[in-house]
């Protein structure tokens, strides 16, 4: 064990778990045993296409409970679609929340959740720790593999005012159930499958070089970064190879038990404010930036990089840690290549002018706090600037 | 992954994990958190003269949280001491169950809880998922770093007419919150640090090739596989390696994780009617026979024991799964008698005529279903005989 975690009191949190091929029928068993009667259930219209959210509702419906359907959301969903999510559940009788879908959905439902019990707007929970009563229960489906929504205290929500994406972090947000089955996954596009996974991947890598890391998040980031890396390229080739989506599921909830913990860093720091600007792919800003940022961080973990390596599957044997940190480096860039993830901001909309007021507001974002180099304006914009 | 992995649906369950130097002092927020006014704390005579309960209390008087502490039990706690500690709970005002001690109290803690709110006898309990109403709030501090208590949904109480150590099983028993404080592992004999490691590689080995084991708690068994032979030798040498302490109370939390949700196997089923029969340290009599079931589980998946090779720190490149497999076996035989643990059964007092009831009384235990090679009563008596 690393000296630095003798020094600090840490704390994880984790959601019951369900896992696997066909766990989405577990879903009535599990809203019966938190007290639900009626269920507020989020999803998006890609779900509800692919049947999802029908599949969950008669599932509920065969242990008596019924349900609203409510998908009125937008990728980096907005503060005013929360707060008609939130009127809409305090209108109805519902006593509970439960979410069918991508990190999108999963992050309104937590949000709708928090105003549900707490009151006031959602930019009031921007931070750590602002929530003070206790949430109505929750269950969470992914259907997208990446975001690890589904068992972090993590929900970003973008300010439509202020173009910021807020990051909301409590333990609260835990959801009290994820189920996460594998066969939701078949009905990505590739380029969704491809963009969720670098999420996924940059969660992990996030965690693990976090200041916040412990033991018990590194062995899920290291397995999460093993699991992507060997099978992340299978699941964009094949929407149904299901070894590969059984794979990516548990890699997604395995980065997200590890980031959820862990805490993030300048990567998703300087992500959250390019999708508040931009609304992109949060997944494929992530891509563009991780390479980026590694380059940046090595100095201050060396070590920990050369593990990464070593779990990406690079040969690192008669190496030395540096070399096989920067060939672990080398190795992302590649791999991000071979999924088609876009190399520059600039392919995506991003325009110097921006740069300015995006550093700024990524000093102000929680997930900067953890990561393990001093990062400040300067060195902030010198990365948008690389990235561009 | 493995494909093996892909037909079932499993779960996974962890308590609020708070872990460090001091973190006994998260004791008093941890209780207000659960809503407890007055706390029922479960302890043991060592305990208390190491002055940890004492503090325990302190750090609640300081959130006015009263304690009644009650230690009446003994090692392999017998059902007669759970009747009379719930006896005491339901005629006191406690509305809350904190245990400070080894798996003795915790176990204890845990079945006054069952009963509390359940009502019965301890061993209407007994099995798998036999409790049907929630459980009042608990906190556990674990303070003998081994029996994964603190995060496990086990409780394990000997049931004294028949001479059965019962294990039962039940998500509800998972505490709200585990709060481990290495520093309170100091003060342990060098006998019990041998014997709780022990206790704790036992988890993690038998849990890594269960039947029921899962990526999310293959992990942490093979994580706590590591931490174990990496500091055990040091931390019995030594009452004051805080390295040494720190990392043993990671390796017990993490084998609870993983034995938790993936069970255990025969050397557990087998040790449990010994610990019920003789009254044993538990740790040991796991230690005596580990080595023999793993001879005998080899068959059953040799690439998971090359790896549990691996894990202890046995140089296998080049080597057959076979042969590095045989020697991580012999690596376990060697590394127990460093530490002073018994190599025979007979030498803390089983006799032949023993073997015949307890091998029936294995093939009862419920750890015995998730073992990974099929034994019937024959194989059973086979290796208690090897051992004896
Ligand atoms: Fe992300
Ligand atoms: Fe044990």
């Amino acid at each position: 064990m690393q000296t630095s975690n003798l020094l600090n009191i840490s704390k994880f949190v984790a959601p019951e778990v369900i896992f696997g091929f066909g766990a989405l029928s577990q879903i009535g068993e599990s809203a019966v045993r938190l007290g639900m009667k009626k269920a507020f259930l989020v999803s998006d219209q890609g779900v509800i296409e692919a049947g999802w959210a029908e599949k969950a509702i008669e599932y509920l419906k065969e242990v008596g409970i019924d349900s609203n359907i409510w998908c009125g959301l937008t990728t980096n969903p907005k503060d005013c679609e929360v707060a008609e999510g939130a009127r809409l559940y305090l209108a109805s009788d519902c006593n509970g929340i439960i979410a069918v879908g991508g990190g999108s959905p999963i992050d309104v439902a937590k949000a709708i959740a928090i105003l549900a019990t707490n009151g006031g707007q959602i930019k009031d929970y921007e931070g750590v720790n602002k929530i003070s009563s206790p949430l109505p229960p929750m269950v969470i489906v992914p259907t997208t593999g990446g975001s690890g929504a589904e068992v972090s205290q993590f929900s970003m929500i973008v300010e439509k005012a202020r173009q910021v994406k807020m990051a909301i972090i409590s333990k609260s947000l835990v959801p009290d159930i994820a189920i996460v089955d594998p066969l939701t996954l078949q009905t990505k596009s590739a380029r969704l499958t491809a963009a969720t996974g670098v999420d996924a991947l940059s969660h992990a890598i996030e965690a693990y070089v976090s200041l916040a890391a412990t033991p018990l998040t590194d062995v899920h980031a290291l397995s999460a970064i093993q699991l992507v890396s060997a099978n992340l390229r299978e699941s964009v080739a094949c929407r149904t190879n299901l070894e590969a989506k059984s794979a990516m599921a548990m890699a997604s909830l395995q980065a997200g038990l590890a980031f959820s913990n862990a805490i993030l860093g300048a990567t998703h720091a300087m992500t959250h404010q390019v999708d508040g600007l931009l609304d992109l792919h949060h997944g494929e800003t992530n891509g563009i930036l991780l390479p980026y940022v590694m380059e940046f961080n090595l100095i201050s973990c060396v070590n920990k990089f050369a593990n990464i390596a070593a779990a990406l599957g690079v040969q690192t044997a008669g190496l030395s840690k540096w070399k096989a940190a920067e060939k672990g480096i080398s190795s992302v860039r590649r791999f991000f290549r071979d999924i088609g993830i876009p190399e520059r901001l600039s392919q995506v909309g991003m325009k110097e002018e921006h740069v300015q007021k995006l550093s700024l507001n990524a000093l102000k974002d929680a997930c900067l706090v953890t990561n393990p180099r001093d990062a400040g304006a300067e060195e902030i914009e010198a990365l948008y600037l690389r990235a561009l």
